[in-house]
């Protein structure tokens, strides 16, 4: 489990899925840019203004350029700022940035990238992080304990300076069926899943409301946002950081007047990390498992843009908080197709285990998983 | 706070509000019945099947039909049964119902109302109910300790019977700015709102198993679905509940093979009891204060009906969901419309309060909270 190779898959359908499709529709069907060449070539080569072609092509243009136009709008809106202003561009080199349960999966990632464009990055786990670069600096902290999260806090800020950057990515997965969860899991899971984020908050955030500027990223998950069998504890604690996000920009902007820290959302479906590495994988076209750098990608845009926004992982988490509203056989069908509520039945917990729990059962080594389409192996 | 007083306002104007006029609407507009007369007449007067009032009348009347019909079916799909058969009503003096939080605000109500009924009613409550009604059982349980909670199951299970309806309604509101959260605080929110529901379905769940039938009751709050300042871990704690609920229908239908246990979850709005007694209230028209039997008919109905579903109140609260999925600036509008950020901001907390809180402060006392448009008054 300590190296994790990429395994570039050469045939061109083993990587052929949803959001690939949907990447080149982005850039084709349903990009302004594009839909505006088609009335316009139709009225290049004679057609009248009113012939149907033309009309039809421009009225599907306007929808589209409505689309995306209202998106932006509320991109815009949700960061409280104006298209008339670009966003100032994010000085790198000025930034601390903490990232908790940094020292895996995608947490892990996450701060040897922002260690290699040279950003002072501060590690909090309960392991020792594996990485040579000097600009990662690790502080073993359990995340889950205010006292901890408090100590760690003053000596971090007294030895490298006020963070900047939070992100709150440590989670922990029992994926145990409601009446197996002993209470130590069910605490574990929201003292690590949701709690942590607040003892963070309480330790960071004075530093960041002061200078009136900063970004505060939660990872929750896809599940937070819908619920699936055999993740009660840990569907509830990330639904709440998703609530938790909403609840922090409203007091940012309305409350702490400070509309310049942004707060940026991930929800990501199933990642190729240690921790989820004997969930069954779903079908890989319509599910694809994400590999870390897809997560970490986005993460460090958001980042770059100095604006907040939610990031939805892969495409078809996108649809996720629809199902709220949708009547229950379109989730029911969801959840059917994707095999969600029985993907957890061969899981073992192998990250995050409490002292209580022993060893990692055996039995659990030799079925790694294998993703079939395409992706990531874990070796 | 001993004894809540019901004040009928007798001015119409106090108790008009967006809830009664969608409630005339429901019976009149949006109803297939009445809207089906008004093609008939015109019919019948003699104006041909073509003539646009009947046409556009009859297109009218195919968009509310289709409006309940989707409705309806998604109700019957979540309770996964069939028009076809009727539900089998229950059997009120066969239930043994456990009410958590019930020695006041909305359980007391509930657990008085069902006790009136012949129903056998467990209230569990850290400080006692004030019944005089034989069927009412009073257990002293901190539900937020799963050692209580494990204790006194047994000892219910052994002196009552195993509890057939389970309603998880014990709840606390801290009211303070994220940075003015102790550690205290958040552990006793998540503990209090969040996990009781796990350590009372540990508890009870295994009794309904064997039966393959019973209701389980999730009391959530409209403020699970949305995030408001003020509220952070209040609002976190209850969104984690609306996950729990849609997780648990998962493991109940899907791991547990038992769909007719089912499950109720309840969105309510702001309500009139001693815990919400120093919140601002908004808008009494679009966002009326809920009166506690405003909360407890739809329960008993729902558990009358032994069919589950989302019970969202007042009528406003139908909207939180969508505010996911709709562009920012709509949810920015209705925070702003409804005051919900600024409306804690006098909030002073009474009910639930720790040890190391002190008693409630002096100034709380002289400014009792009078919702301007009818409802209660708290006295």
């Amino acid at each position: 489990m300590e190296e994790e190779t990429y395994v570039d898959p050469s045939p061109i359908w083993d990587t052929l899925n949803f959001d690939l499709l949907m990447k080149v529709a982005n850039n084709t069907l349903f990009s302004p840019f594009f839909c505006m060449l088609v009335p316009t070539f139709f009225i290049f080569q004679g057609l009248g203004f009113t012939h149907y072609t033309v009309v039809y092509s421009s009225i599907y243009l306007v929808l589209v350029c409505t689309f995306w136009a209202v998106k932006w709008l509320s991109y815009l809106q949700y960061n409280k700022t104006s298209f008339l202003y670009a966003p100032v561009p994010l000085e790198w080199s000025d930034q601390i940035v903490v990232v908790t349960g940094g020292a895996s999966g995608v947490g892990e990632l996450l701060a040897n990238t922002l260690a290699v464009k040279s950003v002072t990055v501060v590690v909090l786990d309960v392991k020792p992080i594996q990485s040579q670069n000097y600009n990662v600096n690790y502080y073993k902290c359990d995340v889950s304990k205010w006292e901890e999260v408090e100590a760690v806090s003053k000596k971090i800020i007294e030895e490298i300076g006020q963070p900047t950057i939070l992100i709150n990515n440590a989670g922990v997965v029992q994926g145990k069926l409601l009446l197996d969860l002993s209470p130590e899991d069910v605490q574990q899971t929201f003292n690590v899943n949701t709690l942590a984020h607040f003892w963070t908050l309480k330790a960071f955030l004075p530093g960041m409301l002061e200078k009136k500027k900063g970004h505060i990223v939660t990872v929750s998950s896809m599940l937070g946002a819908h619920g699936i069998a055999q993740m009660t504890d840990y569907c509830a604690s990330k639904a709440a950081l998703i609530s938790l996000h909403r609840s922090l920009r409203s007091e940012l902007d309305k409350r702490y007047n400070c509309p310049k820290i942004r707060t940026t959302l991930v929800l990501p479906g199933q990642i190729h990390t240690p921790m989820f590495s004997t969930v069954t994988p779903s079908n890989q076209f319509f599910f694809p498992t994400l590999h870390p750098i897809e997560v970490v990608k986005p993460i460090i845009q958001a980042l770059d843009n100095t604006l907040g926004e939610t990031i939805y992982l892969p495409f078809y988490a996108n649809f996720a908080p629809w199902l709220t509203v949708l009547p229950h056989w379109v989730a029911d069908i969801g959840t059917w197709f994707s095999g969600a509520d029985l993907s957890m039945k061969d899981f073992v917990k192998v990250s995050g285990r409490r002292e209580d729990e022993g060893p990692v059962p055996e039995r659990s080594e030799p079925t790694p998983v294998v993703a079939t389409n395409g992706h990531a192996k874990l070796e």
